[in-house]
């Protein structure tokens, strides 16, 4: 890494993102995120204290199967309701000019060629300041709401993404030529034709004609986000991302995802610093920790258990309802549960333990408590572990970016684990420092190796 | 109509929309479309202005079929580049306290729960203020950037249409029932899951189980916008839309227009009332008419008419550059030439005018050149007819608006012919005062009459 770690807010355009039912806290603004106010004023803040940028999670469906539906997620505001992102930083982006805008978008909710647009458009609204997270989407509610009969096979959803990938990197990096936008008022030429290309796409899912319909944008490719921890997602985040989002438990842990990731990286045929890798966590922080614990006492009152566990249910696709939490694992030996809940238990050697404590029922799984100190002590050994930078999550907005601010984030620049300005140029020029505002040369999105994309899988 | 005539920019994020060429012009800012300050500065004089909304054409493709392809209109920039106007809105919204802002969206570019989402997020960022035109498409180009071979059957579209409402209604007025959004921090109860319903539409094209993710916006189903002149056209603008553009030749045919429609919607069950209609019409305008002619001959000096004729040959379906467009029509008498050239000629009583003339190959058809006195007149005899307002197109950015602001806008205001204030409310409430921010009962999608939908066509 040639630079200062890299620090990104990461939100969600919802009430809340993983702190389940931590909008009731006091002095929490999060059920004002419909309006732009509340957004508003953080972004300015995140950018006055030299943030990277803002990061928005997503989902286009309700996490369901909790007491056999998805009402308690609605009732408790379980990433729900949940509006677009695209729309909101539009306004974020006009309000600042350095801070990044990354968000989430899902291959099943919109064809590639309006997402190609939308994303080119956002780019050139925001100066260059747009990166995209690729996700295939894993909840069966969000794909009965685009029309499938449930999420697809796994290795069926890595190559639908593939070529959702190749259909809009032909549109951003192979449409229009260098040079081809020359608005020349006398001659009346406003692009030149001969370096403006239909791309032609015909693959399994997707016949897109172009050309590409906006100008070339500062960045082309936004800037490319992929958070992948399978097999198939480590392979493909290999290939694609330029920011990796890990969510390892310790650094020991991120150090071994890193080096994995970018060895796959560097055998697909790219450079192996053309990777970032981005730590999720969440702080609760005070002066000194005896006032951080009581603060997270506070905070963590307002903690809502049932909504974490429809979370939960969602993910691992069991209905956790019907489940004793409280009992040891131990008891479970003999009972009719087979598949995920057999893993969990025999993944633990202590059977004493409920499955409570396994699910880690909490407001922010990777959630540090203490004093300033603490936390950039903490920040410094996964920066050691090679981790180049963080997903700061949220407990209560903007709380919890409020305190970072004022009282982690000084003590970060001071000892160089923070930048204290911002580099010129797009997202992208910022985050790979001396490199120019385009995607590497090494990147698929620029070589053009699509028949590549079908191994994936 | 029971307020003062509507005035809407009828604009699109591109270098031009109608008067191709005109981006060249001294003065013209059309170029700079591609980055907010223009469209800011312009917001803001509209709205200054106690214009109502701004209303934003779009395309999904480009105009194709003149010299055998799309090159002419892409170094032309015939509607070409042309970006997302739906992440431009929300910074102007932004911006702005009362100007509202529709858009059109077409059926073939996102599925209908990813839009509904958008436009739900959309009018709660802008408090209320949004429109959506509905279209179907009629561009090959576009219809094959989205996976089909070519644009569908016009009887196809409408009933494509009319499916696409239906779903995108039930998402916006019949998912969350008035009381659903609770939020209440003590019960830890965000939204009441008795009040909030899965839609689960299963149709020919779409299967959309919901809820809808967004919280009830403040219009619910954004102020529904239509141009329909053909016979299906017309249908479904009068079960549908609550504002009508159309683009008659005077005063006279519009009126024809106006009450066509308005019985077929009260046929359709509508009240009458429930729809108003607005002409098309552009305007150069200077103190006095010798000035203004002066003006027009200066700006229509870059009118580039191969530019027209490019989108014309899209348009009709013909390749115009096949045809001398300067022979008189009655020497085709005996060509090969059938179907549309044929119908051209035949509805010409006079043989010896050329498709130059017939096809008004001008800057913008509907273009009214004068002093500010004759401007006002004619927009009088306009509203005699029994229009309801305007969508006020443009020679330049933001120079045709800037004349009509100085210049027309306060004679009109003084005749009581444009408003002089903002109404309170939403764009709705602004547009059909007395009656409250969401759709009327009588419309289909409040009714939920969604077996009538399929006798479209």
């Amino acid at each position: 890494m040639e630079r200062e770690p890299v620090f990104n807010a990461f939100v969600m355009n919802a009430p809340t993102h993983n702190a389940h039912g931590l909008w009731r806290a006091p002095h929490a603004r999060n059920i004002g995120f419909s309006q732009p106010d509340m957004w508003v004023d953080l972004a300015r803040r995140l950018e006055d204290a030299h943030f990277d940028a803002m990061f928005f999670a997503d989902v286009v469906g309700t996490w369901d199967g909790y007491r056999g539906g998805w009402q308690e997620s609605v009732a408790r505001a379980v990433q729900f309701p949940v509006h677009d992102p695209s729309v909101l930083i539009p306004i974020l982006a006009y309000v600042t000019r350095n801070l990044g805008f990354a968000f989430t978008s899902s291959i099943i909710q919109e064809p590639p060629f309006n997402f190609a647009r939308r994303v080119s458009t956002l780019d050139h609204l925001s100066q260059g300041r747009i990166g995209w997270n690729i996700v295939t989407n894993a909840l069966g509610n969000a794909a009965r709401n685009f029309g499938l009969p449930d999420v697809p096979p796994h290795t069926e959803r890595y190559r639908w993404a593939a070529e959702y990938a190749e259909v809009v990197y032909k549109l951003w990096e192979h449409s229009w030529d260098d040079g081809a936008l020359v608005r020349d008022r006398e001659a009346g030429i406003f692009a030149d034709p001969a370096k403006v290309h239909a791309i032609n796409h015909s693959g399994s899912r997707y016949k897109v004609e172009g050309p590409h319909l906006t100008e070339p944008s500062p960045q082309g490719t936004p800037l490319l986000m992929q958070a992948g921890s399978s097999e198939n997602g480590r392979q493909f985040a290999a290939r694609h991302a330029e920011g990796v989002f890990i969510h390892t438990p310790t650094p020991d842990a991120a150090a071994v995802v890193v080096s994995d990731i970018r060895a796959r990286a560097v055998a697909a045929g790219r450079n192996a610093d053309d990777l970032i890798f981005l730590q999720d966590l969440s702080f609760v922080v005070a002066p000194n920790d005896a006032e951080a614990e009581e603060k997270d006492r506070q905070l963590t009152a307002w903690f809502d258990p049932e909504g974490s566990l429809a979370q939960m249910s969602a993910a691992y696709g069991i209905d956790f309802s019907t489940i004793d939490l409280d009992r040891p694992i131990g008891d479970f030996q003999s009972t009719r549960h087979q598949g995920i809940i057999r893993s969990l238990i025999e993944a633990q050697s202590d059977k004493s333990r409920t499955f409570r404590d396994i699910l880690g029922v909490q407001p922010t799984a990777g959630r540090l408590v203490g004093s300033p100190d603490r936390i950039v002590a903490a920040i410094e050994d996964w920066v050691k572990a090679g981790v180049d930078g963080f997903n700061v999550g949220f407990l209560t907005l903007p709380g919890s970016y409020v305190d970072f601010i004022e009282l982690v984030a000084p003590r970060l620049k001071k000892k160089g684990l923070m930048q204290s300005t911002y580099r010129e140029g797009t997202l992208r020029e910022k985050i790979f420092p001396g490199r120019g505002p385009r995607i590497s040369s090494a990147h698929p999105a620029r070589r053009g190796d699509w028949t590549d994309f079908s191994k994936i899988g």
